[in-house]
């Protein structure tokens, strides 16, 4: 049974205990039932548990070993360890009190010696999740297929230049729609980690891209015809593993899907440090996203602003999460998606605790972000600040030009006609002194 | 006269006198007769000087004073300076024996107190360029203009939040596109500077990118209507002056040129600088413009790898400018753009010869790179290796894939069928050496 | 009368309105008379408004001109402009009720044409600067002189290779130390803009570094031989404006003054910014200072994490000010230095509330960041977690071996005493938390 | 026998071919016994394989497993592999012809259940390493200790809040500075991989700076007790595994061993792409550290310019490569130390064969520009150019003042008399130039 006390026993049920508490193990703001802006908590963040971090991950780095202790790996049989894992997500889960998880293939079930193999294992730990799931009232956010990890797809794999491993990547991806229609995902998602290249010298990137295209048709098409009715989503990176990642930015994924003509079952999965290795704010491509009807879902989590890599760390910044909160309840949620810890414990976090302090501190400023975001938009000047200065396109001639209907001549004749135009400032510091105001 | 000897008067016409040549105001590589795969060295580069960084720039930087000293500057009658510049200017391009340069309209001409003043002053000057132009046999390869510069575009030109400015900005652009025809520019360029934001917080993202492309909609239909046949392009980069700009990179322009429908006549004009600053090689961003036909220009430069601004150095990366090289070659070459040299010598070169011991190491740099690009597509296996990686597509069910007539279940039989794939070994260190076998 | 309402008619004295003040012309946090740990706030910030910043710069950046009105630019004589400027200073200090202000040599008179001349200049001006202060109580933090802006400088200042140049800047450090003990300033800064390099291949680095010492000692000795006792302070920064400059951090500056024998006189000037384009944390330089007894003063201000140049943001981080303000709570503060805002608004914040908003908005950030550290400091469990986890060197064999007395062998034999160490967590996510609530 | 075939079937010794081989397996510019500059390319290179990258590191990543297959792992006793491991190494250090290897203690030997068994383990491959040193002439450029991959020291090793684990860093440094005198190994090194902090919030760092030092002066006691001669090193890196590492760089590390008193027997070992996640160049810190007679050792790798990690490419880089040659013909050498190839082949170059082509590129390189170097500094200007910009040093008051012998009041008197300073170009362009035409 998920729900026994085996593999977290020093840990209770999280409750919430409000502001005050000095419960580390206790939420401060996520309430999941208060209701903000029309929805209650747990409807606004829908938060997901990433399996790969939480339950796979021992936190090995590139100069170490793993150092996290996996109560259950008790076997030497991997299909064994596989179920008890599955158990202890569960409790996990539970005691945490998230609506949703999200996996890869190869977390929920390992890799057999063939393709069949595989997919009977993860058929197997498939049937075993959603017994979980229905006793525990805890869904899949989104499934997806690990393409990166297996040494076959060191050169990539929807845009391997060896068709055969494009063929195991699509056994792949089969098997893990089947999971998600199973598990009743309510999301697909591509990470293409190794879609990209380690030199321009020995690839020809257009080539690679026109594959990973017919590759997405084909999914989405095998996706529809099996009953799937949730969203696709890419979920952009710049690079690593990869020198260069296709999937560069939420820009790059939404021209590239413009292209290949997949903006209607496509959207973004937005990762916080992803973003930021881009050289954008996680609030950019949220925004970018959104205000493109393309923001799918997210991955909320945290980058280092000294260090180059994909650090993964849980998300405690208020002002970045107060930032996608206002752009959240300003584009209408983030529903069908969710909020996902992508998230890591840092490698020297061994205690069991641990996993529960992170991803507290992850909903509880997530939490306290959407109760300033609400007061903001409701109670500050900010909206009315931000709109009004577009005052002028409201009607008149900049609404004439902003409709395509000015000609460069006539545009002309009104600089002319109006002189130099006014300074106006933009009022930066004023506005985040209101920030902070509200935080 | 420009041809004349006021304003270098140490500095001859600059000759090729071949690789031994140790006299520092030679060209040891660049003959611009020579033919190399098929086209003279002059048609394969169509170098041009960069009017604003070698006449207008005396490098003031953010922490000081300009240090250039500028003997065309002798009037107090900012008109008069502005001819006697343009003497200079064309001086230079001829002891240069550069075919091309390019401008800003304020590079050109002053701003003057009224629209209609600012375009007298600039058709006056143009008719002097166009004057210089005949005598000498120097062309325009592209002109712009500055909308960055003048405190106005402080919230952006054609992303302004005022429509005031946007009007201004027009007024601008149709003065620089008058001035470009009667010139017989054979580009026409935007650099969006300010087109971007400082903060989120006041900004309406997409309302701002809608109203940038009705603006260069109303562009195009004017330049069209006066007989512009070039192509307009695009120059990307991701930041500075303003914190984000929406041309961040190659693919970001060309995903928003699909968007608002203006591929048909649009490209990019690609800066390696820019490049940089957005996480991209050089090569990468020319490749991404060139396999997609829409390599328009280049602006050739180089930045430091170790500082995070706009550099400007002039390019003398032999490894750079040999894999731009070699795009060019197997992508049918750069015209009828050119490689621009958007360059600025270091501040504390302030002797006259400086500024041509800078250009001479670009033209040089690039001569060498092209005759070490084409050896190297000529004679090694390059090409094949590259090509080779790729052979499964090139028939059979590899082809069909990339046809996208294979469905997912198909691709996964194929996998099952074929068996775990062979590892293929991506040959980077095997390509690098290869290429520094013909440095 | 600098007191007067001149230049900043539209605000009147800043006051403290407490949390829940919707006043932007208010402060939220910042009161000045406040005790916290025993001292009152304007005691343990001490802050400084920087002249440089707020009256000298019109806010051009290297694409644009400046945006400022400056209503103290009334004169053609900048003698004259220079003490309307000092007015409209003495006002903007008083409004808003900052003890202290920072400046350099040319920031309060303009350069002559001699050296004669700008001596007589500065004289003239701190001549009046001294009444204002008098007059105000308003005082001077620190001094400093302008070694870069100049062209002279364009290849260093005390590093430059021409020994003439380091005349000059000996000729300026003199009387700017003169002006900084006659205006009873309490430092004296050298921030090495130019003491770098352009590039390694025309620099002999170790020559160079000695003529700074050198240069050093010399100032120090005059600057005691007038009776300055206050401490001499080096600002560490990484580039900008040159390629590299020789006082890259904090750990490289305490080398320097250690192999130069200067850590009796000289102390460090922390900027946050220049932290982190050196990659490291505000709190990493700040502390590095701290715990060996060389903190000297602070510039509070902030970087953009997205751009790679010296943004001088106004410091509104509530993360990166509660840290630093623990470590000055644990190390005995800043005194006699002080926290000046080396901070710049936006080039767009054109209305002349926004100098306002920004400085309130730095002040309130700090004031309500003391609070929180304080808080933490007494409060949380927050230092006997940290100080618990060496508690295994707070006495016997651990004791030994931090005090020199343990060979590598006795180590090793206690290794195999002991056997395997436990696995003890780092708490990295308890502490974020924990840090979380109490903000 | 290493010399044996077994490992590397499809390889023969690596010969000179001279620069028009077209030989991928051959030399083109490495001739080991070719003189120049009075000195063998063996002599001045040193050149040293990494055991680790190439014998131990399967080329997993973050993302995923290893790829590499390795013949000596032949059995399931990890002390049978390591010899066939040790075989395999000295059958490749003889086919490349390179002189030197260096290793990490646990890279020959595994680690055992007890620190006595590691060491024992250590003990016997050591033993067989002689015997192979022996037969083959390859020797020990350096040993040094792994203290960053075992979960013990996931907080630091010598740094480490617990002083047990302390003791077992001890214990591995004492057998690995035996086996590095056993072995006759000219350097040892030490690498703080994990001698930094994740946060600052849970560490006192300068109590860990100071037990840092206390460490090293026991391992240099113990090393000198047994008779070790040579320089121990310590090899700066600013971060990664750590958030921030205390060896940051060349600047920081010579501090800090001026300040623990260590400078007697410690030098430095630059690693390239240490350096530049740094933000210095190669060059930069290779030359801090010869200028102050400290440079140790080099580290020849390569970084990424758009990864922010440590990617240990193989140098292929020219101008990196030339410039620091030219900086150790001008330094005399790098002897006792060398160059030791700290560097991994990708991911994904998978064929036997690509491990030669990685090291063949590596010494082809440097061979090349030893030659480059020593025909610019012999033949060029470039020494008289870049010390006659310090002439005015070379006497009169200029001399003075560098010798600290000039008051500020005498250099000022000296700045009257003398008048503006000449603007003197740094002829940045002309020497990148003069660069290329060698290159």
């Amino acid at each position: 049974m998920p729900q026994a006390n085996e593999y977290f026993p020093t840990v209770k049920k999280i409750e919430y205990e409000g502001p005050d508490s000095d419960n580390p193990l206790a939420f401060t703001h996520y309430d999941e039932s208060r209701t903000v802006a029309g929805k209650t908590m747990k409807e606004h963040f829908r938060f997901a548990v990433a399996y790969w971090h939480s339950f796979c991950n021992e936190n090995s780095d590139p100069f170490g070993a793993g150092t996290r202790s996996f109560p259950w790996v008790k076997s030497s049989d991997p299909m064994a360890n596989a179920t008890y894992r599955l158990e202890a997500a569960f409790e996990f889960f539970t005691k945490l009190g998230v609506p949703y998880y999200c996996f890869h293939d190869r977390d929920l079930a390992p890799e057999g010696q063939t393709t069949g193999e595989s997919e009977k294992n993860l058929v197997e730990l498939v049937e075993l999740a959603k017994k979980y799931q229905n006793e525990t009232g805890v869904n899949l956010l989104w499934g997806t297929a690990n393409l990166f990890t297996h040494p076959r797809y060191m050169n990539g794999a929807a845009t391997n230049p060896d068709f055969n491993v494009v063929c195991h990547a699509a056994a792949q991806v089969k098997a893990a729609l089947d999971a998600t229609v199973e598990l009743g995902g309510e999301n697909y998602v591509f990470w293409g980690g190794r879609e990209g290249y380690m030199t321009l010298l020995n690839t020809d990137m257009k080539r690679e891209l026109d594959h990973l295209g017919a590759f997405l048709r084909s999914a989405r098409d095998y996706g529809r015809s099996i009953g799937f009715k949730g969203n696709f989503l890419i979920e952009p990176k710049p690079m690593e593993p990869t020198k260069h990642q296709y999937d560069f930015d939420a820009a790059t994924v939404i021209g590239f899907l413009r292209e290949q003509d997949l903006l209607d079952d496509f959207k973004l999965n937005i990762e916080a440090n992803h973003a930021t290795l881009a050289k954008h704010t996680f609030a950019h491509d949220v925004m970018l996203a959104a205000q493109y009807g393309l923001l799918g879902s997210i991955d909320a989590n945290r980058g280092d602003n000294q260090n180059g890599w994909d650090t993964d760390y849980f998300p405690t910044n208020l002002y970045d999460a107060v930032h996608v909160m206002m752009i959240l309840l300003e584009h209408g949620g983030i529903a069908p998606g969710g909020l996902n810890f992508d998230a890591k414990i840092r490698r020297n976090s061994t205690d069991p605790e641990d996993l529960f302090y992170a991803h507290i501190g992850g909903m509880d400023t997530f939490a306290r972000a959407l109760l300033i975001a609400d007061d903001i938009l409701q109670n500050s000047e900010y909206k009315s600040l931000r709109n009004g200065r577009y005052r002028s396109f409201d009607s008149g001639e900049g609404k004439e030009f902003a409709s395509g209907n000015l000609s460069l001549e006539e545009l002309r004749a009104l600089a002319i006609e109006n002189g130099e135009p006014e300074m106006i400032s933009g009022k930066q510091e004023y506005l985040e002194n209101l920030v902070n105001r509200y935080i």
